[in-house]
């Protein structure tokens, strides 16, 4: 089915968004003159309006059946939560699973929120185990006792053992959906077994060879079984030194492992040697996506994937958490400027230099910080050169405090003619860029230490260090050497 | 070969560096030895040494000779300089292409400049034209001549052709190692056909159709190849109705298709029609990856993926260019504060809560940047919802600040007890977070209109314009409603 509903490229997904936005404002006319002649006269009017309107709905109905699921969701994601739910309700229930699965975390929320116990039932049960278990933190407990009701047994052992594992682990990218053949048949009899097959699942580059105990014994490539000879046995053909997923690994090893090997399937095997299940690529391509998504939405601070129509109300608190958190570091900043009030006081020309040293040093720090974490992530940071990178950033950090410092101070001796308040500039630029560098260092390493992710909130951390250590360095300094 | 070299999995890649670390440490040790007891006594030492010497790297030759390319290439990219070089060097020359396809741009420069351009030559020669072509802007003109020349005539077209797409097209993702069929002929003469073949190409799923003028027909998947009789046509089973990519597409649409269809290859067609190539899973994982971490790298303002152990001055110049901008925009902060010396003279307080306004706006403008920047990419803003999203982040950032503008007033009021300065304040972070959600827009969609990647640069501006605004919208307000 999926296959004969992709579309032309050509006449890509934005053109399906026009013609369905197309359709919805002519929906929306017709209802509007039908609302306006409702109170008045003439039902005769009513009916061919009544009529009109039928007529558009049907068309977007027929539109909507003749695309991809994927496109579907994209429609979704992209309409006003009004024009979203009537376009939802236009979808065939059949296909709501499959879209429900497709769509980003939010706009989900908003459709099953508008869903019956029994329609979202009826949803999940067209879905595999592996995407029930994807679905199931947003479905109602009692939704999802009946669908696990209606499993086999097989069925229930997978979906427990799918939602057992952590979101960012292997075990939750893995479908079940695999064929496994036997090493001591020949590749006629795996060509005779295949044709039996209505279809292979997706995404089947390789068979799995197994004992008669589900021990994962080695791979047969697709490749193979069409290249040689229909007398060859598997056990001659199978690959057996293969790349060997566990549930337990962090689905980020798993990327990088496909990534770095091109792979377009993984087998899984637990710690008994058992086959399991296996990843594809098309999940790990998501997973990806989705991490690099996360990585951008932190470091602007935003606490998840936002549907842009969400309600004023619900983006509002999406974005609390951070806009508390630096309003926090920003009155400890304040503070640290306030112990310096007699100092300002009488050199009121260091309130108007201040923020440039925070700002450069923070600016040098995210540097800092954003080569350690991809540096951290792809395991190139050992004890052995941690060190070495910290004096290789500390010269950075001087090297540049020097020379931006020393422009800064040039920028302050001609605005304010003072000597010192230049040398004081330069040498407050400097040291803060020193502890930029210190710090970039240090949190992203301590972070990873404590088994944390450290792209997650280290920059807001070293922003308050740069910027209460900025203030705290340039106006000491001042009071230091300026002001008798 | 690849397929050989697939490493278990679960001694993972960190482990060969590791291996390879221990190699070198007793390389080291054994060159250390070696030459301080040079000058001294005892020939008989000497030779004992070179020979340990010898036997270090010839264990550290074959632990390489058994890693796949990508391993090899991680190692590289994880070592210091001069230990890279080494290991470089012990590389069994006819693999020198391949490895210097997987490392990243900056690693491959420092191994290029160590080989001679005989070396580059035949390394260039190992490869396909798709590779040479991503090779080409690294290598020396003499040596791209000599290479051209050692092509066949259709190796320099698929070369000319790979090397005329701009780096984010179609044209540069694809490949020319594809399997094309006719209709007219049965599945059992494909199957001859393919069993004629050593190996399919990577990432084979389906084969395409094509006519004896190339022109592109459809596809037919191996799975279809498998599962039906051999006396059926092609004809009857192949998809007309697929994914069609142009070489001058946009890479990122080509990368959507792949994720949204859940594909493993799909075609590449001329404008006359005809099969030029094929894209491939493997190349949209990397261009996804690729493009992620540049938008992480753009964000901290590094021009481009840094070795972290390329010198201090090279790491420092790639850092310039942004702190050079900051520089320039915290001068104007600067200043549009010093504008206000007056007024800050006689109430210092000011001086210790600007920060404050500036920074929290500056956040606030940035997560709704982020909003945009992603909703563009996905092309989920229109001429009709861009209002929308605009009342929208106004709503979010008038309700925010008031809130946190709330907050902020009654800190400063606490502080200082004054009302005035606590209104002042609250009206200051309302209004800089307006005029944040304003540009936080404005300024993708403006870059977007001009052509231009909105995911580059517009961070500075926004921190740019809400802090000097947030300077002059709170030291403004002071001046007329505190100062008499």
């Amino acid at each position: 089915m999926t296959e004969n509903l992709k579309p032309h490229y050509t006449e890509n997904v934005q053109e399906h968004l026009q013609q369905v936005q197309h359709l919805l404002a002519k929906h929306a006319l017709v209802e509007a003159v039908a609302h306006q002649q409702e109170m008045p006269r003439a039902e005769r009017h009513e009916l061919v309006d009544k009529l009109l309107h039928k007529r558009h709905l049907a068309e977007l109905r027929n539109k909507l059946g003749s695309l991809h699921s994927a496109d579907i969701a994209y429609i979704l994601e992209s309409l006003p939560i009004e024009q979203r739910l009537l376009v939802w309700d236009l979808v065939k229930a059949e296909r709501d699973g499959e879209i429900l699965i497709e769509v980003s975390d939010a706009v989900r929320e908003s459709l099953i929120a508008t869903m019956s116990s029994n329609e979202l039932r009826v949803a999940a049960e067209q879905l595999d185990t592996d995407e029930i278990a994807d679905l199931a933190p947003d479905l109602p407990h009692a939704v999802m006792r009946d669908v696990f009701q209606s499993l086999s047994s097989e069925e229930r052992e997978q979906l427990r053992s799918a939602m057992s594992y952590p979101e960012d682990a292997v075990g939750a990218l893995m479908d079940f959906d695999m064929v496994t053949i036997r090493e001591d048949v020949t590749l006629e009899v795996v060509s005779r077994y295949l044709r039996r097959f209505d279809e292979l699942p997706d995404h089947t580059d390789q068979l799995f060879v197994v004992d008669r105990d589900d021990i994962y014994k080695g791979v047969l490539p697709l490749n193979r079984l069409l290249l040689n000879e229909p007398e060859v046995f598997v056990s001659a053909l199978m690959i057996t030194d293969t790349i060997k997923l566990q549930p337990d690994d962090k689905a980020d090893q798993a990327a990088q492992a496909f990534e770095r090997y091109d792979l377009v399937s993984a087998p899984v095997v637990d710690e008994d040697g058992k086959l399991v299940g296996r990843v594809t690529v098309n999940t790990v391509v998501d997973y990806i996506r989705s991490e690099s998504e996360n990585d951008v939405l932190n470091l602007a601070g935003l606490r998840e994937e936002e549907d842009i129509f969400a309600s004023v109300w619900k983006s509002a608190q999406n974005r609390w958490a951070w806009l508390a958190l630096n309003l926090c570091t920003a009155f400890f900043a304040s503070r640290v400027i306030g112990s310096f009030e007699n100092t300002i006081e009488k050199y009121v020309a260091l309130a108007t230099l201040m923020p440039i040293v925070a700002g450069i040093a923070g600016n040098s720090a995210n540097q800092t910080t954003t080569i350690v974490i991809r540096s951290l992530a792809l395991g190139q940071i050992t004890q052995g050169n941690a060190r070495r990178l910290l004096l290789k950033e500390l010269a950075i950090g001087g090297f540049n405090g020097l020379l931006w410092g020393g422009i800064a101070g040039l920028f302050a001796y001609f605005l304010y003619h003072s000597v010192a308040l230049g040398v004081v500039m330069t040498g407050a630029m400097l040291l803060n860029l020193l502890v930029g560098a210190l710090i970039g260092i240090a949190i992203p390493l301590v972070m990873q230490k404590m088994g944390r992710d450290p792209a997650i909130g280290s920059s807001v951390m070293i922003t308050a260090i740069t910027d209460s250590g900025g203030f705290f360095i340039f106006l000491g300094l001042a009071t230091l050497f300026l002001i008798r």
